[in-house]
C-alpha cells in the first residue's frame, strides 16, 4: 500500500479534520504510505481537484471545525458513475480511498467496492442516526453546543417566567434532543421517534410551570405532533435547499402560547450545532478512526467502515452497517421521560 | 441609611445578579443597612411581593446569568402612578430604592424622583445603547457568546463554500453587531446607524468570495438597506409581541442567494445572547456597579444613574444620562469597514 | 420501597449532582420513595447529619460542579463499623442506601451488603480507572477541561519556541493524559501503565523540535520514568497530604531542558480538572446512573453497582466490579505513541 | 509610506495575532502599504530573519492565540544596537516599523526613535501593569480563563468544606488577581500594592469559614505578606529563568492550614492564563490598536504608541507612556475589599 487518497462528503461535522489527522499521520508513520486528498467531496476525485496531504499538512488541525479539504453533495454514481471513478483511482495511482460520509457516502463506497473498486468508510453523521457504531464523531460536539445554548435559554426563561422552547438539529432521530434534552433538564423532550400531541405538550409545559418552574421544551426538527398534518416545512424544504425558520420551534411557540396562556419564546439553534472546535471526546474518536481506517486498509478490508463498540474501534461490513436507521429506543425515550414529571 | 429596595426591571441581561449581590453587601457590611427585594420589577412594588435580601441570599450568584428577582414589563407610571410607589416605599420603610433597568425603568426613576422619592438607577441594556456609560453589563456578554456562535458558523461556511449571515440583536443600535463582526473578522457588518444597499452587500460578498473566502455577513435586526420597505418585522412586532423568526437575516439569506449566486444560510442567534454566565469582564463591572449604587444612596445622590467613564464609576444625573440614544458613531462603523476589503 | 438513601463520599468529581437529581427524581416520580441525603459521605450517616431531599431540592443541580451533599473520606468500617452504619438505617427508616464514591465506597457497600445491609453503588473515579464500566462520569469533564488548558498551553510554546510539559490527573492509570494528550495532539503522552525512559522522552520532543514544532507532552502525575527511583512525590504524599507541587511535571522541566537544550516548561492543571460543570455527555452519563441505581434498587439489585456497557446502563455485582484496576492497555497506547511521530 | 516592518516582542499574550491582522489589512486596504514581519521579534530584525505579510497571510488569525511571528525577549540595543537596527531598516527598505512588545520594547522604540528611527508602539502585557492606557489587550482574555479556572475551583472548595487559594500572574501589579478575584467572588485578594498580614488573611478565611462558606483566596504570584522576608521565589527567579513552582501559592497553603486548622490546596494557574484564544473583548481591541499604529504611522506620529482611552484608540507620546506603572490604586483595592466580610 503506498498511496491512498481521501475525501469528505456531506454536511459539516466537528471532527472531520481529527479524523484526517489521524489517516495522514498513521499511514505515513505506520505504513509509509502517503495521502492524496480530492477538495470538496466525490466531485474532487471526479474532476481531479486533488492536493497532496503530507505530514505537514496536518498540523495542529484536529482541533479545527470544518474540513480542510471542503465538502459538497456530489454523489459519485450519479455523476458518470463507478468508471469516472476508477478513472480518478488510476490517474492518481491509489492503492484504496478513505470516504469520510453520511449515509449516502457510505451506501456509494459500498456500491464502488461491489465493482471491485478498494474504499473504507468512515462515518460522519452529527444526528448520531447510523446503526453499527455506538455513536458517530460530532454528535457530542452538536450535544454541548446545544445544551451550552439551551442553559442560556434557561435563565431568560426563569427571570421572565416563560416557557422556553429549543429547537434542535435531527433530520430523522432525536438523538441530539435527547441528550442535550436530558443534560439540561428539559421538561419536555419532543422526538419523531415518540411522537405525542400538542395536548401532551400543553400538559408537561403547565405541570413543569405548576411547581414553579419556567417550562423548558426540547423538541427535534423532525418532530411533528400527533394528529397534526406538518403545517411547517421541516429542513431541507425551503424553496432553496435551505433550512426553514418557521419549522416546528415557530408551531410549538405559537401553539403553547395559546395552549397555556404563557409566554412562550422559540430559539432554532441551527447551524451553530455543526461547525466550530470539537469536543475532546471527539477529538478522541475521530482520531482513532482515522488510524483505524489507515489499518483497515492495510489489512486489505475494503468494504468495511469502522465504528465504536463499546471502547473499541473495530470495522464493519458496509452491507451490515447501512439499511436501518438508528432510532431513540422506546427505552431510552421512557428513561427520559421519566424527568419530565 | 437603613433600609433600601432593590429591583430589575424589563429584558433579561447577564450580570445583574452581580449588580444585586453587590449593592446587597455593600449595604450590609460598609453602610448596616438592609435590603427588600421586590419580585418581577415595579409590580413587585406596586403589589407588595417582597423578599428580604440578607447577606447569605446572594451568595454565589454573580456568576449565575437571568435575575435572581424576577423582571417583568410593567410601567410604574401607568399602574397607578406615583402614589402606589410611594405607598410601596411607606409600607416597606425604604429610605429609598436601587431600580436596575433599561431607558423605561430610568425614565420612571427620574420621574418618581421629581415628586419627591428617593431613586438611584443602575442601566441596563444588552445593546450598549445607552448614553452618559462607556458601557453597559451584559454588553460584553452577549458580544462573547454572539462571537463564539459566529466562529462555529464560519467553519461551515469554509467548507461549503457558503456565505454565512448572522443575524445579531440590537434594536436601535448596532453595537453587538460591530463588536461580534469584527471579533469574528466578518466580510460585512450591516447596522441600523449606517444603511447601505443590498448591492453594496452583495458587492461585499463576492469580493471576499474572491479572495477565496466564504462570505462571513452579520447583521444587527433592525438594519434595513437602503430602498427597502421594510418586507421582514424586526424584533417585538409579532402579533404576539414576539421576535419575528423571519427578519432581517431570513430577507438576507433569500436575497444575497439571488444576487450572488452562492448557497447562503442566515442563523438567528436570538436569546442565546441574553441568557446564561455573564463574562468576567461583566461580572466585575456589574458588581463595581452595584457597590456604587449604594454609595450614591449613602451620599443622597437620588436621581442619579451610576456609569462607567474609563475605568471609574461615577454617578451621573438622570437628566443628563436619558434623551439620547448612544448609536454607532460614523468613525467607528468606518474603522471597521476598512476591513470589509 | 419507601425511603432510601444517599451520600456521596471521596475526591469531588462533576457529574455527582446529576446522579444525585437523576435518583431522586426517578424515586419520587417512578416508583413513590423519598430520599434522605447524608452529609459529606459516610460521616453524615454515621453522625445522624441528614437532610430530606425532596424533588424541589435537586432542581437544577444536574450543571453544578461538586456535591450538594457535601463529602469527605470517613471510612464507614473503621469508625464503629457496620453496627453503626445498621443503627443509622433504622433510625432514619432506610430500605436501603444509593452510595456514590470510588474504588474505596464500593468496596465498603460489599462489605455492607454481605452483612444483610441494602446498598446499591454508582463508581465515580475522574481517573475513569475503574473495571466492569466502559466510563466513569467525571472523566469526559476533566480531559475536557484538561485538553483547553494544554490547547492554551501549546499557543505559548509555538510562539516562543519552547517545550511545554502539562501535568494532568491520574493516581494510578494515565487515562485522561491518554484521552487528552490524543485531543490536543501531544508529541508525547506519558502514563505509569508504559514507562519509557527519559533519554526516550527527550528523543520524542527533539524530533517535534526537528520537524518545527514546539513540542508538547502530556504526563499522568504517577508516571515514572523507567530507571529513575522517584526524587519527586506524587499526588497525595506531602507531610498535609497535600498534593506535592514538585511532582513528575517539574522534574520533567528540569531534564528535558537539561537534556535537550530548549527551554522548557511545566505547569500542573491540578485541581481544576475535577471541579467545575460538567459536560453534556457526563450530566447524561450521571443522570442515567442515578435513574438506574434507583431502578435497581426497586428491582432489589442490592449488591451490585450500576456500569455503562457501551450504550447501556447495567446493574454489575460489587464482587466483580472491584478487585481490578482498569488500567490503559497496549494496545490504546500504541495506537497513541503513532501520532507522536 | 509603501512599506512597514512588524514583529513582536516579549511573552505570548493572546490578540498579538489580531493587532497583526488590523494592521495589515489596514495598510493594504487604506494606505496601500505593504508589510514586512520580523520573527522572534528584535532577533528578526538583527538577523535579517523575515517574512512577507500579504493580506491572505493573515486570514482568520485574529481568533489564534500566541503570535504567528514568534517571539523572543532579545533586546535590540543590547545586541548591537542602533546600527544594526538601522542596517535592518535599510536593507528591507522599510517607512516605519510598528513594535507590539512590552516595557522593554517601548523603550527601545522611544530609544530609537531619539535616533531617528521611525517605530510606532503598541503595548502589550497581560498584566495590564502600562500606565496611558486603560486596559492592555489580553488582560481580559488572562482574566476570563483566570475565573473559569477559579470558578472550578470553588465547586471543589465546597464539596470538600476546604480552603483553596489561586495563584494568578501580576508581576508587579495585582490587576489580574483584583478582576478575577472580584468576578469569581473570591474571600480575600492579595495583591503587591496592598500588602497584608498572614494573620489578616487567615482572619479573613476564619470570617468566610464562620459564614459557612468554602473560603476562596486570590494571591497575585508578586504579593508578598507583611513582615515576612519572602521565603519563596516569584515568577523568574528559577536556576533556569523559569517560573518557581513553589511560590505564594504554596506558601499560603501551608501557613493558612497551620493557621486556621482548614484543609487548604493551592492551584498555580500559570501558563494557562496567557495562552489561548482572545476573547471577543480583546480581538475589538486589539484590532482597532493594529489598525490605529498603522493610522499614527501614516500620520507619521512616530515615537508614539497607541492606546485605549475610554471608548477612543488614541497616539500617546512614547516619552509619556514609559516610566511608570500602573499598579492597582487604593479605592480599586477598597472597593474589592468590601466584599471580603
Amino acid at each position: 500500500m503506498r498511496r491512498l487518497g481521501i475525501l469528505t462528503s456531506g454536511g459539516d461535522c466537528p471532527g472531520v479534520n481529527a479524523v484526517i489527522r489521524g489517516a495522514v499521520l498513521a499511514g505515513e508513520i505506520v505504513h509509509g504510505c502517503g495521502f492524496m486528498g480530492f477538495r470538496d467531496g466525490w466531485r474532487g476525485l471526479l474532476e481531479q481537484d486533488v492536493v497532496p496531504l503530507p505530514r505537514h499538512s496536518v498540523r495542529g488541525i484536529s482541533r479545527r471545525g470544518g474540513t480542510i479539504l471542503g465538502t459538497s453533495r456530489t454523489n459519485p454514481l450519479s455523476h458518470g458513475g463507478v468508471d469516472r471513478v476508477r478513472a480518478g483511482f488510476r490517474r492518481n495511482g491509489l492503492d484504496g480511498l478513505i470516504a469520510i460520509g453520511g449515509e449516502g457516502t457510505l451506501a456509494a463506497a459500498r456500491e464502488l467496492c461491489s465493482q471491485g473498486l478498494q474504499v473504507i468508510g468512515v462515518p460522519k453523521t452529527i444526528d448520531n442516526d447510523l446503526g453499527a457504531t455506538d455513536y458517530t464523531f460530532g454528535f457530542d460536539s452538536a450535544v454541548q453546543t446545544a445544551t451550552e445554548a439551551i442553559d442560556r435559554l434557561r435563565t431568560t426563561g426563569e427571570s421572565h417566567h416563560r416557557c422556553m422552547v429549543a429547537e434542535v438539529m435531527g433530520r430523522n432521530a432525536g438523538w441530539i434532543a435527547l441528550h442535550a434534552g436530558m443534560a439540561a433538564g428539559a421538561h419536555a423532550i419532543l422526538i419523531p421517534e415518540h411522537p405525542v400531541t400538542l395536548d401532551q405538550v400543553a400538559a408537561w409545559v403547565m405541570s413543569a410551570h405548576g411547581r414553579g418552574r419556567a417550562p423548558l421544551v426540547v423538541v427535534a426538527e423532525a418532530f411533528t405532533p400527533t394528529g397534526q398534518a406538518a403545517p411547517y416545512a421541516p429542513r431541507g424544504l425551503d424553496t432553496f435547499g435551505r433550512p426553514r425558520l418557521g419549522g416546528i420551534g415557530r408551531l410549538l411557540e405559537e401553539e403553547l402560547q395559546l395552549m397555556t396562556g404563557l409566554e412562550t419564546r422559540a430559539t432554532v439553534l441551527g447551524h451553530i450545532q455543526r461547525g466550530g472546535e470539537p469536543t475532546a471526546y471527539d477529538r478522541v474518536l475521530a482520531t482513532r478512526l482515522g488510524i483505524a481506517a489507515v489499518d483497515a486498509a492495510a489489512n486489505g478490508r475494503w468494504g468495511t467502515m469502522v465504528a465504536l463498540r463499546g471502547t473499541d474501534i473495530v470495522p464493519v461490513g458496509l452491507e451490515e452497517a447501512l439499511g436501518t436507521l438508528k432510532l431513540v429506543p422506546e427505552e431510552r425515550y421512557l428513561e427520559a421521560a421519566v424527568l419530565f414529571g
